[in-house]
């Protein structure tokens, strides 16, 4: 949203009814506009962001020099980058695909796999951006709804066995957003091999399946040891959230290298800057300093729970750094979404046609921020 | 390329015969192994990027501190930066779209602009990526040959208005890449127009008109102003070439506000790094900087020329920080190629059945650089 500032209302994901675009947040200075209040002061529960980067990637950035310089392009094949990734995730260098982001590996899955009039299957609700990727490629989506809450927000694999018959992708996160919670142990492998199966019966080949674990830090537990039960499948790993590193646009795909050879053309020789190479090589391999945060983050969040609890507001049970909280009903979410927004505490709001319309997505930040959360919704809950 | 070393082999740009890819060029590793050299020796030649970064963009970065911090999506509207753009630009900024470098531009254009089935005019040789990208929505590129040498490898307007017809889009490059030369003055004036009177005469939108100006603070004329004239134009400009910054990934797309709308929905929230922001942000208005830049690049260009018209290989005239060179056949620019990589000194070549394969388009980089160039070629001259 270029230019003149846009109104503020849509602070949502984008509707599953609208087409292929995708509903940008507010900003901070939009928020502060409209109610007049300082942007400095304006916190984002909206981002699921994690207020604690790792000291390394500062420091190596304010060298202010780094692999080449900065008037280089970086290089085509990342490849310290690359090494360090193999590391910590436990593949091969030649099974890493790099992105500007997981954004950009899931806009690269979507051009290397679906074309004009194909299918894609989508559990959801699940990220808005696989409806939007999936209709700008003129793709038809399938949607499948997932369990109710009773039983974590978990896929329905029959269904999306069903769903994914002749479709050429399917798209999975575990753990899921905006649900927060991981599949049930056993889960995909079930789905895989059903997936399997279903392709011996009928000609073609099996569906491609994308399964981002940007959340998957805080569980511990990666499935990118499936690639070699189901070759298909790519792993969407990033350094957004737990690594604490969104402002530096690094993601990966991970694969068995016969299907990353089929992202591989799509990929721009070298989007991710040469700054971000530096700082996320670093903190990739820095493991300590990860399981600090996760665990820092899961404290907060327990914490955080409790307080909505207290004010008589649960959430559902989360595995991540985020919490989903309903409300009872729509009306209610959106007075109180407008209440927060008002004190410059912004949640994510899901629209009216959304199966979550009556939830907030808050994200878990700093103690001294979810203070001001917790106070905020008292505040709310006194005065209606 | 991850993982294994690819073979160096095709340091080129992607074949006019090869389909939707990207051949990406040989790192310095690769260069280096191939050859046994010090991966720290190598100097490419092939990238036309700037050695003079800023001042005060490796000072901004260096502070390690930016708008937000760097556990943070940069703000969705980049509005910093794109009111440092808008001055510079002298566009409004509502008229800006902020991209991970010019190649997000093109390939966002390609989303919004081609659909399977459509077709996308190109006027080559030109930037490879214009190729790319249309195979890769599934449209069909529809090539027209640039005029000659003699004039300039200018575009030939009445075959560009004829292959527009029914196209949903043209892609230009004014300077253009590899040839080194804008568009002779009124040229694109001429060839807009004709488009909108050819529109008038059949039925259909006129099309959309992507013109590249990635090098054009060389030349020092920008056609924005044209905008309003053919208001399907879209002028693409970076900070990768003059302003020194490619490694910082940054790009903007100039139109009027009602194409800017068009593109706005395919662009991914935030893919420029937030240390890139802040370094970009700083650098563009410092147009004295820049200036010094493109005179010092002025005057090292015209002494490359000498020195390789010295030599007996006269360059075509150029505008940019490259230089392209006729060799006589493909087999001398080959030979002449493979004698320059021995060293660590990496030129563009183009495949054989291109139409410059008998041509090497080598940048314009540092004096010292410069004359291991000139040196290592005075050598091949000797030695063959």
């Amino acid at each position: 949203m270029t230019g003149a500032p846009a109104p503020v209302t849509p602070v949502t994901m984008a509707s599953p009814l609208r087409p292929a675009s995708y509903a940008w947040e507010a900003t901070d200075e939009e928020v502060a506009e409209r109610f007049g209040l300082d942007p400095s002061t304006v916190v984002r529960f909206d981002l699921n962001t994690n207020p604690f980067p790792p000291e390394s990637a500062i420091r190596r950035l304010s060298e202010g020099s780094y692999d080449r310089p900065i008037s280089e392009y970086p290089p085509s094949d990342y490849r310290r980058l690359v090494a360090a990734a193999a590391t910590t995730y436990g593949v091969e260098r030649n099974e890493i695909l790099v992105a500007a982001g997981a954004d950009e590996v899931l806009d690269l899955c979507a051009k290397a796999f679906l074309a004009e009039g194909r299918a894609a299957v989508i559990p959801g609700p699940t990220y808005a951006m696989f409806r939007v990727l999936t209709e700008q490629r003129g793709a038809t989506v399938r949607a499948v709804t997932r369990r109710g809450p009773a039983e974590g927000f978990a896929i329905d694999v029959p269904a999306v066995r069903e769903a994914a018959r002749g479709a050429a992708l399917v798209w999975l996160a575990s753990p899921n957003n905006p649900t927060g919670l991981p599949e049930p142990n056993g889960t995909i492998e079930l789905l895989l091999d059903g997936l399997t199966a279903d392709t011996r019966a009928e000609p073609g080949g099996s569906p491609f399946v994308v399964l981002d674990e940007a959340y998957v830090e805080f569980v511990g537990r990666s499935l990118v040891a499936l690639r070699h039960r189901y070759e298909r499948l790519v792993v969407v790993r990033t350094a957004s959230k737990a690594y604490g590193l969104a402002g530096l646009r690094v993601g990966f795909a991970l694969a068995v290298r016969a299907t990353i050879v089929r992202i591989e053309p799509y990929r721009p020789p070298g989007s991710v800057a040469v700054p971000s190479i530096a700082a996320v090589t670093e903190a990739l391999p820095d493991i300590a300093t990860l399981t600090r945060t996760v665990d820092r983050i899961a404290t907060e969040r327990a914490r955080l729970a409790s307080g909505l609890d207290a004010l008589g507001w649960p959430a559902w049970p989360s595995a991540t750094n985020f919490l989903l909280v309903p409300f009872g009903s729509a009306a209610t979410a959106a007075d109180i979404a407008e209440r927060l927004l008002a004190r410059g505490l912004v949640p994510r709001t899901f629209p009216a046609d959304h199966p979550l319309a009556d939830h907030l997505r808050i994200t878990v930040r700093a103690p001294e921020d979810d203070d001001r959360l917790l106070a905020a919704l008292a505040d709310v809950g006194d005065s209606r």
